[in-house]
């Protein structure tokens, strides 16, 4: 059993974490750490988890915990905090250079935050507007993102599990990055999102009558995930690549779905280019024995429901040579393929054991 | 034109009672009074109200006005505000006994709160937890239901608006009351309402992830709704009626739907009773020349998306023979009839204008 | 590995049984006979489970097949059928007599409509207003409440799955019908129901934009879940009950939230009665070691949304003894406690197998 | 008092004329006809409509009519028909060829379908897959969308009113085609649009289960409204325009938020250009005088629940000097600006009233 220790589980990334893990045979959450929840049984904070045991028959309940008590109980650790938090978790059980633990020999991490998704701390400071404290630990980190990264999130220690958006756009284009099928400068992402992904602290912003019914755009241009689209894009391609991202906001509580847009490459506008057919073979190709990325046929498109509460990505495509244009569709569930559920998929692969331990229950719908 | 002042205008109620005033012919916006929002236009607190001029052709701005400052402005005010906050305004505007007013000869007040509901301060006192300073002003003031005490309210300074859920309740059951068909003991109110009926202050159970995709009760029993309804009841039947009263949360934005069960008496139930026909003719004939009142024939039941944005009444009847029970269905916009438009269709009558002024637009479908 | 064929498969209790069903560990699901969509892969017709495999490894196809040819392949048969189809299918399977299979030795059916549900056909045959064409059938026939039931199921042929308001009911009213404190005679039964209980059948009474931002009653009296709920009751307290039942629809997909009123039996509303955490262990004992059903303490209430995706029924309680009634609230998801997953779990023990087999994963929340 | 006759009232569309026009005060509808309903009252199509009379102070009820005796009780008609009907309509009442009517002396027509909104009757054939019947018709009409076309509109017999969301993309670059500042090749229009806009026609796509909680897209490439969009910006540009567009569905009722991406053209990008001041500043001096389009200053973003049942189009600018593009939203209620309410503000324009009547009041929020 992998003994597992989650910090911050007060969001709904925590509360997706304990919710796949208690479903998970290969695991045990041993410690759940919250200090503004310390004492609390997880299931008055989650009303789905009231009542439910986890392996050892008893109630989960939060505790008060420093990091390294929580390392001290724990194979691996994952920490779903505001960014800035996670780096000092990090290195309070971790050291501060790279491959160094302080909190017991071997613990592993995983960030559902944005600490350790960049190779440049550069970027991260630019964007997230503070200096990195641990830029040792972020050289070593891994982007969990593992139809990218399989071989070194296998034995990394530290992964940056990637952001919801940043999940269904990357795996939107990822195979179209190693062709020369498009004009990389011309791609355009636009995605709407579930109000989960704005978290579990209430303002005016998310409040009922003002969500619902409503959509909305917000944070154009300049969202945060755009540095991190960027970053693998342009490692895909091998060369700099800047995107325009537009997040909107719409009346559901899960999912997101991403629109891409590129400009096919001069000599695939003129014609002797590539077909949808072709187009969708590279997709199946690229994803060929992946189990969470579904590339849907021709005829049908991508939708939030169809993935609800799932680890999949379903990505359509279609072709559209009148105006000479590729547009990629992907949808997921925020919480689950864009948080959690991906970060246990992380776990599965950093611990050696099925990649789907823990993921494989069918989405629900309706 | 009729000089009107707003305190308390950053609330849905306040926010309602500007758009439905806006399109009042007959209404001059003299003042909005907020403190929290002085200085800002009305468009950047309620973003439909963008752009939009009152009467003298300028946007409206908040003002942070003392109550008898608003009452120099005003031929009538309307109060917005949190319990026990409203009494203190008609104190210093209207004199702390009954008739004399300080603010300037006549100035009138319509309070959208709780704090003049109640013919009797004990009750409001047991039921809201704290003292009633304006006992005296209480006292002449009148419970803006138009359907039951017009009369009344065409002579008053000061009227009480009814809440939503009494509204509901109380129109539902009218007829009844004056009847011998049902027993008033045996008086059973469900009701749902949408998200907009807890205000705009943002909070964790209104949260949009929590509340979409969810039903469900609170305030059971208890809510201080109750002692509203069974006053105006017990007034209607001559007697003491105590009723159950049971709110649940919908994921609508606005409107009520409310659901009344009563015994029928023992003669009716014994067969010998009421029709089906017999008593939908009882309440037509009770509502006979109430323009925002619709009795719905036997084939039809209300639903809250046929009064959207309106302020109608829509009621729906059954005869249960098998049971020996009568279910009342009435639907109402929580906003407009359960608050805003009825405390219109109050000032209206006040001041001797057409009732249905600025509320004669038909309501919104789908 | 129990052999398990499905007949009507293109409905949402049809699709949800498969979304079980897949995710169970030992249950093989040897045909899905549809005559509408054979042919066509499962993931077609339910877009969440495009590209999943059976246990084979290879997707589930539709098949148009004769109900004796679903029979040779399975060990067990669900019939998500409207009603009067399931009795004809169960005749044509098991034979006209009790006891005596024609496809074969010691198939057994699983009927998630109501052909199977009453005990006595004129039942049956007043509300659905048709004959029965199999009362022999009907006679050795289970009411699949496992909390009720359980040793039935156990050894039965045929089990009548509860429909979706009733299962909420029951469950709420159950341990009041074997005591004294309520008066059966008072007993009202307001619920909510999420859209996904109406079907997959498109009309425009289910249209989204008439029912989003709705809330509407319906088949108010005399909805057909009535018996079912009064069968039961009556069976627990040992006489004729008979009660109300008011079914409103409101904009989820999922869930149903049913609340219930009783009037205090004379004894208990003169004071000398029971108390809230009397109530409460009352139900606590009753449904000690159900896995199922979680009776919430004093400060809870149920709501939809904590048991989305799964089997459980959430009950809370309160005592209004300022009128002498007693308010019950249980939740459940219509899909699964209200159909498909309370079905697997009849399965579950009518093969001996772990009950929580398949349906061992925590709701999904938010 | 413009005698008012409604061709094909049973749609949304239809519906949101009557709710209109039954607040307008210089109109009369005279006659509302439908082959489907004739006979029954408005009020039983429209629960919205129940019991409101019309002018003559009796309520409206459908007539199965022929389109000249439609056109002998009105001044204008309206047909919210499926397209192709509206062709032979116009020719009924009309004639076959220019400024020659069967129907009477002057009848005018507002066609809330595609039969009248191109120019060029080759582009309506290619994209409508149907011969146009009414060429000559076609030549006189006029696209109905005042803010460019208010001059043509006040002298024109026949109005094709725009669609809803060509409305919500011309509105939106209207302003910039007229300058040098994008590249006109680069228009990338990404649209979301609520369900209504689908019409009332029940199916599974619009099935509440299947809509709610989910978010897709739909008809990319070659969505209808892409030839209108195209025809209007060519001619505000002066030279052949071809966009990408992409409408997606996400769960609301009414309203269509519109993202619109296009290139800084090249000087522009160098830095020598256009700063997020002035290309505001550009969009309010186009805009001047319209009181139905808003511009948002920087701070804000548009969104459908801020023009909610208004005739308002909200829109706000981005210029993300990063990768070198304008980003421009829009927002509208597709049954308002979109259809109806553009439609009577067209009327009002051909009649000679005041533009905004029976269009005045302010959106719902929230």
């Amino acid at each position: 059993m992998i003994r597992v220790g989650i910090i911050g589980a007060s969001g709904y990334t925590g509360g997706e974490l304990a919710r796949i893990l208690l479903g998970h045979p290969g695991v045990e959450i041993t410690c759940v750490s919250s200090r503004t929840y310390a004492g609390q049984p997880l299931g008055h904070i989650f009303p789905n988890l009231l009542g439910l045991a986890g392996p050892r028959g008893t109630e989960l309940v939060c505790e008060g915990l420093a990091p390294v008590e929580v390392a001290e109980r724990s194979d691996v650790i994952f920490t779903a905090a505001p960014h800035g938090v996670a780096m000092e978790i990090a290195r309070s059980v971790m050291g501060k250079s790279a491959g160094v633990g302080a909190g017991g020999a071997g613990v592993k991490l995983i960030d559902l935050g944005a600490d350790f998704r960049f190779r440049d701390a550069g970027v991260y400071e630019a964007w997230y507007k503070r200096k990195h404290d641990a830029p040792a630990l972020l050289v070593e980190a891994v982007y969990g993102l593992p139809e990218l990264h399989r071989e070194s999130i296998r034995g990394a220690r530290i992964v940056g599990n990637p952001g919801c958006y940043p999940t269904s756009a990357i795996l939107a284009l990822a195979p179209l990055m190693r062709t020369g099928f498009v004009d990389p400068s011309s791609i355009i992402i636009d995605s709407m999102s579930g109000v989960s992904g704005a978290g579990r602290s209430p303002s005016q912003s998310y409040h009922f009558p003002e969500c619902n019914e409503n959509a909305r755009p917000y944070g154009i241009p300049g969202h945060r995930h755009t540095p991190e689209i960027e970053q693998e894009l342009s490692l895909l391609r091998g060369g700099d690549i800047r995107v325009s991202f537009s997040p909107h906001l719409v009346p559901i509580t899960r999912g997101i779905l991403t629109t891409v847009y590129a400009n096919l490459a001069p000599v695939q506008a003129a014609g002797g280019g590539i077909s949808i057919d072709s187009l969708i073979q590279l997709y199946r190709d690229f994803y060929r024995g992946e189990r969470f990325v579904r590339i849907l046929d021709g005829g049908r498109l991508p939708q939030t429901k169809a993935v609800w509460g799932s680890n999949f990505c379903d990505i359509g495509l279609r072709l559209d040579e009148r105006v000479g244009r590729v547009v990629i569709m992907a949808a997921i569930d925020n919480l689950v393929k864009g948080a959690a559920g991906q970060a246990v998929q992380n776990m599965n692969i950093m611990f050696g054991i099925d990649e789907g331990c823990g993921l494989d229950r069918p989405p629900l719908f309706p």
